[in-house]
């Protein structure tokens, strides 16, 4: 991709309605533009690292068997109004009458939808465990939208709903999405703490946040820093069998949000092992039993011939806002430090000179090579002065900045700069190509 | 993928809601469900072919030189009032108040947003031209909503904008998206022919419609069937050189929509080379010069410095349309018959006795050596009878069926059947796999 047709408008000031750093780099650096209070629009390169992280999302969550399906954004009332929550709901809720004055909304969440496509075609136990999700735009009308897309209004988010017989089937359900979702968000570059959590307007009584850990974080968190060195379960993790002693791993040292927090338990953490800091949620699960199998009438006939009002409960990671909370956890003063796996492009080829022969030739060699091996290559062929393509380049983040210049190339050589450690080396453009390739292709 | 862990709801009966065959279809292959007038779940087959679809349009745009962003669902309606359009548009504009009754709208179209994008961050003709598209799911309040998603009111649109210094240069950018155009229709299997058309509410003195014909369509038809045996431009097009020759090709023959209709153009076309048929709208694309870049104030300055409004075109696929345009075009009577190009699994393994053991392990290494050459298989290792597997498959529609059981496995053979011709073949294991390989791997 040439930066020269690509639209990625670089601010050069600083936002000032822009109160965390992640909103200010992704304004800065390009990646959406606020079209109304708390609503985006994704500019190419913001949309690239979405689609990214998207995938990573959807990969996990069918690693663990979950299947994947979408619903619609907007939503009939009367659905909401079997499960109680439409009126319960409150102001949050975006309340939509349609031009035959149907009471609509647009979807929060998905609990009720859900709730009614199973309970349309399942009838027997014979077809649990299932577990169903989408990844879709929900809306929340949020009084104060703040904080860019960590706080917005619509925002893009993965809820899974899963459906068993019986409570101990609910519990292999969750545990699976918590072992899914500690790789999903560590395949990003992000640790992520389970913690014990309020269940809210959802309800139930077993939940977990994933909270990172990033000094702008809304939450106030506790934890044993043992837990920041647990292993993430392997690819080869096997989601039929049992979970429980990777979810005990992960559950017995201390993790609390403030609202969970036991002090004493705290204090009896060692005092060099306590850990309080700000966190972002990135995820919540939750196992709600009957809440809404019950109201709604969704139920299968057991072994026994009975029916039942099936065990539900519901994951959701906020896909959108992981943006924000990824480049909370990787920037510096110059911008973004994208991981490799979410970023825009590998690698931005810097050309110094564009128009003299040489150097364009040798971007162009280097683009087809490092194309052809599977990076995504974005090629500065811009002719501005040195200074702003270093700049640019660090504000945007690529994890990989290879600069070939024509003084460099009489002498045959390329500089490789590695945008998170600054790490720089000087090598041939055969090297340069070798190193990125064993670097990033997988 | 395993049948038994798939949630494929088919429906035995036909639903009487659905007027046409394509409704039919995808309802009864468990592709939809409808969660209000209008507006369907896509369950996880359905899914699947959307996002083949939305893949192949995105390919052909991004080879075009298009640039994939993506604009929210909301809008406010402030920036419909400075086109003219938020009084003007009527009531397919679902209308919504927030919690500050701030009024909002379910965007049905873009051209205001873009421009507002643009004109924030482009000053110069240096960066044109340019072509910005999003995939976004749109909402239109059809007073009467039918024909399931054909008609409905939550769906799914490409729509791409084009920005050029003058009409010379938007005449290109038009240029290009028509090609595009017939390669991505036929990509999928269908015969789109290009109308010109109305311009409507878009504004604008340049238009055609793309159509595909469909006895169910809603639209009336004439053309010159020598139209139907165009060459498709190839994948080598070279988007930045002179597609005039192209256009000229498609848009000599005569053909229009009845809104357009020329009887004694018509008449001149010879008899027997006269055809009048129903069509279906599957893509739409406009010139619309500075309709909305005057009043918006989006200009660039030009090489000699003065700013001049841009010109701008708008380019529309109903992406999830095409689901029911494509199985208007390819059924019959047993069910769909998906083209390979959008087909949810290329491959349905039929295991005509799950549990026996020999058909358990030829089936497990036929899908093996299959996935293995990136073919997507979807094995029924259901215990069911044979004649209710074969309904299944033939209703599903996947493009070949490879039948396996303990009597053809005796004697070393399985079973091939193409789902289009029906053409049926007896052949080993090993044969089976190099013929499914040979017709599908690309």
């Amino acid at each position: 991709m040439r930066l020269s047709r690509t639209f990625l408008p670089i601010l050069k000031e600083t936002p000032k309605e822009a109160e965390i750093v992640s909103h200010r780099l992704m304004l800065r650096a390009g990646l959406i533009r606020q079209e109304a209070a708390g609503i985006y629009a994704w500019l190419p390169f913001g949309l690239r690292v979405l689609r990214k992280i998207e995938q990573i999302v959807r990969e996990e969550q069918n690693r663990a068997g979950a299947q994947e399906l979408l619903m619609p954004t907007i939503q009939p009332a009367d659905l909401w109004r079997e499960s109680g929550r439409y009126d319960a709901y409150g102001k949050e809720m975006l309340r939509i009458a349609d031009r035959h004055e149907r009471e609509m909304l647009y979807g929060p969440t998905n609990e009720e939808m859900i709730t009614d496509i199973f309970r349309a075609s399942v009838r027997s136990y014979k077809d649990l465990p299932m577990n169903l999700y989408h990844i879709q735009w929900k809306f929340r009308d949020e009084v104060r939208p703040r904080f860019g897309i960590m706080r917005g209004r619509e925002f893009l988010m993965k809820d899974a709903y899963s459906f068993d017989l019986d409570k101990e089937g609910a519990r292999h359900a969750y545990n699976r999405m918590f072992v899914a979702y500690l790789r999903t968000f560590a395949r990003m570059g992000l640790q992520a703490i389970p913690m014990r959590a309020d269940t809210g307007p959802i309800g139930g009584d077993m939940s977990h946040e994933f909270i990172i850990l990033a000094s702008t974080g809304e939450s106030e968190v506790f934890c044993d820093k043992a837990i920041l060195d647990l292993p993430i379960p392997g690819e080869d993790t096997d989601f039929d069998s049992d979970l429980t002693p990777v979810i005990d791993a992960w559950t017995t040292p201390y993790a609390a949000t403030d609202e969970m927090h036991d002090a004493s338990a705290y204090e009896a953490v060692a005092e060099d092992a306590r850990m309080s800091a700000r966190g972002i949620e990135v995820g919540h699960i939750f196992y709600f039993g009957t809440k809404y199998s019950e109201p709604m009438g969704a139920k299968v006939a057991g072994p026994d011939g009975v029916e039942v009002p099936v065990h539900m409960g519901s994951y959701g990671v906020g896909v959108s806002r992981l943006l924000g909370a990824i480049i909370e956890a990787h920037h510096d003063e110059a911008g973004i430090k994208w991981p490799a796996s979410v970023a825009p492009f590998h690698v931005g080829l810097i050309n110094l000179k564009p128009g003299d022969a040489e150097s364009d030739a040798a971007c162009a060699d280097l683009e087809r090579q490092l194309t052809a091996a599977g990076i995504e290559v974005l090629v500065d062929d811009v002719d501005t002065r040195a200074g702003a393509k270093f700049a640019t380049m660090d504000l945007i983040g690529l994890p990989w900045q290879l600069i070939v210049g024509p003084r460099g190339l009489k002498e045959g050589v390329v500089e490789i700069k590695n945008r998170a450690s600054g790490e720089r080396s000087t090598v041939s453009p055969q090297e340069a190509v070798t190193r990125l390739v064993g670097e990033l292709a997988s």
